[in-house]
């Protein structure tokens, strides 16, 4: 049976472009981009064109301001402990918020332990921050401000712009973790006026494992990785030249589609936000209704358990998820949701649902109609569930 | 024209069994592994797979005693910062020798910016390290020795189980850089006594910017990468599992084919050291005759410089590097040469070739020919050269 995959943000499928783009790579030589022969010519030519692409993809000045790293995780451990490291002369205070990345958050929690201090901002019901609370938050040490432009757990999608005209007035550094927006939304370095941007290839049909920092020139960080001279110094390593070739395709195709992908998925988005209100009764849907990115559904449950669900869609063929799959092995709740006013319950009851081009209407038809079943499944399970019922009955 | 690839460790050429493995996960599903449903259990059985067989390549006692990584240098920033930030309580000394890789040498530098203090034992002249100088250089408040196995522009092994004894007896902890080695010659991690070994994949036929770091079960060490939960809580981020896929079957591979490998270099080895000293006076062929990897031979050519050389080669479709291709950018005399004694002049005049099962005799033979022949070009250039002559005609 086809899979339908409601688990698009786990990683996309790769598009057919990019899996030629990566597949020229392997079967083509395999030069190492520093080698100063022609096999080596060769590879620095799909270094170059791919990072042509990405640069393009979220309006780089100059494509030396892209730097290639083994994906997400890499690009935003880079960005925060790169200042943190470069920067403790000046101070050791940086500012987040409460619904961070796990690689932003515990990337915090390790510097933590080097007498370095955060401040966390709080997001309102909808998930969303107050810039003005970035302000206040701000102090003489501050050395870095590190907020995500979409969430992972509800697509909320944050005001950068504003957040990025105050960090620069007060001569701070800027980092987002773009990881979920870079792709899917259009994204653009120079208007969000940020200093440093993390994304990563499966988040638009590109390969896991690869990814990219935005470094806007003349920003000081250490580096991740020491060693060689690869990347303009700021990135040691021989580079993953087929992920990377992937990369520059999966840029290429997002500009590309843009325009396309984000009607496509805002059609298939209320398309099941209605389904979902219509079909299952006692349910919240996370995050901002309208500034969010347009391939992201949250939904918590009420009375049911959410790794439940999962299970049971997959046993008919339906990949979903709880949360991001990075935190699928902790078994905390999510912190995203309990900053949003969900309470214990409602968050470990909660199913975020992803897509694309691919996913159609009838896919979430087939999907809202195995999802109620399930739903009323396990909710005559729970005896807290009939508890309720009784007193509404007798209400 | 074909280009003969005497540049093997820049890069080795992908295999068809390791194109093959790759392709099938690009054309396949692309999960995450972290999943919960069946395109992550499908991305989970490919993970698996490579883990099993990157273990039996190096003979670790337990697969989950391999991380994955993006290659050998992030291996090794892994190790050896890893051990530092773990064991600062500790101690903040570390041993390491004077020939190592930048990856590890600029770690160490960067070390030296938190307060850590390095010694580096010296190499004799055919580049070995004297375990008894390990000895005498460990310390009370020493936390981790780092030597590399085979280094990589001269091609000579270390007593690595020696040392591992020593290092072992003194419980301090002792990380290998074993990426020139691994898939080359047999490497053995509980034979060698090492806790953390280093290795890459494009050293055995896999792609680049995929490798992976063996962490003895107990060795305790802080992530590199904080985030999600992947690699047993030791290394976050999506994985690359292309590349991993790529490796696990470039593991397989160089089971499979280590004894004809070896063999096959040798053979080659011996052709080319004996077709220099007999076309090319005033050279010298750099590292130890025996203890060294059979895929690389240093040859240091009087009065001329290596990059032009190099230049000149590949005019005639023969890819060589005067050392690793990570440090191509950095100007500077190979510091492993200025070790095992050779004078600023010949560092700079010398070639690293490196190359494995596709290069035959026929290839040596040409390789000899034109680079004879450049060589002259070059020495009737030299200014030096025809001074030496000079005075040796006068004798």
């Amino acid at each position: 049976m086809t899979v339908i995959n409601l688990d698009y943000l786990s990683a996309n499928p790769i598009a057919p472009s990019v899996q030629e783009a990566m597949i020229e790579v392997i079967r083509g030589n395999n030069g190492n981009p520093s080698s100063a022969h022609q096999l080596g010519d060769q590879a620095l030519a799909v270094l170059d064109k791919a990072r042509d692409s990405v640069a393009r993809l979220v309006n780089a000045a100059d494509p030396k301001e892209i730097v290639f790293t083994s994906g997400g995780t890499e690009s935003i451990n880079q960005a925060v402990k790169g200042v943190a490291w470069a920067k403790a002369d000046k101070g050791k205070h940086i500012v987040t918020s409460n619904i961070e990345h796990n690689a932003v958050l515990r990337t915090l929690r390790r510097l933590r332990m080097w007498d370095y201090q955060v401040t966390s901002v709080p997001v309102d019901a909808l998930g969303r921050v107050n810039p003005a609370d970035v302000a206040d938050a701000i102090r003489e040490d501050t050395i870095l401000v590190s907020i995500m432009h979409a969430n992972n757990e509800i697509g909320t999608i944050q005001p950068i712009k504003e957040i990025g005209e105050i960090v620069r007035e007060k001569k701070v550094i800027f980092h987002c973790d773009a990881v979920v927006s870079v792709g899917v939304v259009p994204v653009d370095v120079q208007d969000l006026k940020v200093d440093l941007l993390s994304f990563a290839a499966n988040q638009f049909y590109g390969p896991s494992g690869v990814g990219g920092l935005y470094i806007r020139r003349g920003t000081g960080l250490w580096p991740l990785l020491d060693g060689g001279v690869q990347e303009n110094n700021k990135r040691a390593g021989t580079e993953n030249l087929i992920g990377i070739a992937g990369l520059g395709a999966a840029a290429d195709l997002a500009m590309e589609r843009m325009e396309a992908r984000v009607a496509h998925n805002l059609k298939i988005k209320k398309h099941l936000v209605a389904g979902l209100n219509e079909k299952i009764p006692d349910i919240y849907i996370n995050g901002h209704p309208e500034l969010s990115v347009p391939n992201l559904v949250s939904v918590s449950i009420r009375y049911i358990e959410g790794e439940g669900v999962v299970l049971m869609l997959d046993e008919e063929s339906i990949a979903a998820a709880t949360r991001s799959a990075c935190a699928a092995g902790a078994l905390q709740a999510s912190h995203v949701l309990l900053s949003i006013g969900r309470d214990f319950a409602d968050a470990q009851g909660t199913l975020v649902l992803t897509f694309g081009e691919e996913i159609g209407e009838a896919d979430i038809d087939r999907t809202l109609e195995v999802l109620a079943e399930v739903v009323r499944t396990l909710r005559n399970m729970s005896p807290l569930y009939r508890k309720v019922m009784k007193e509404r009955a007798a209400g």
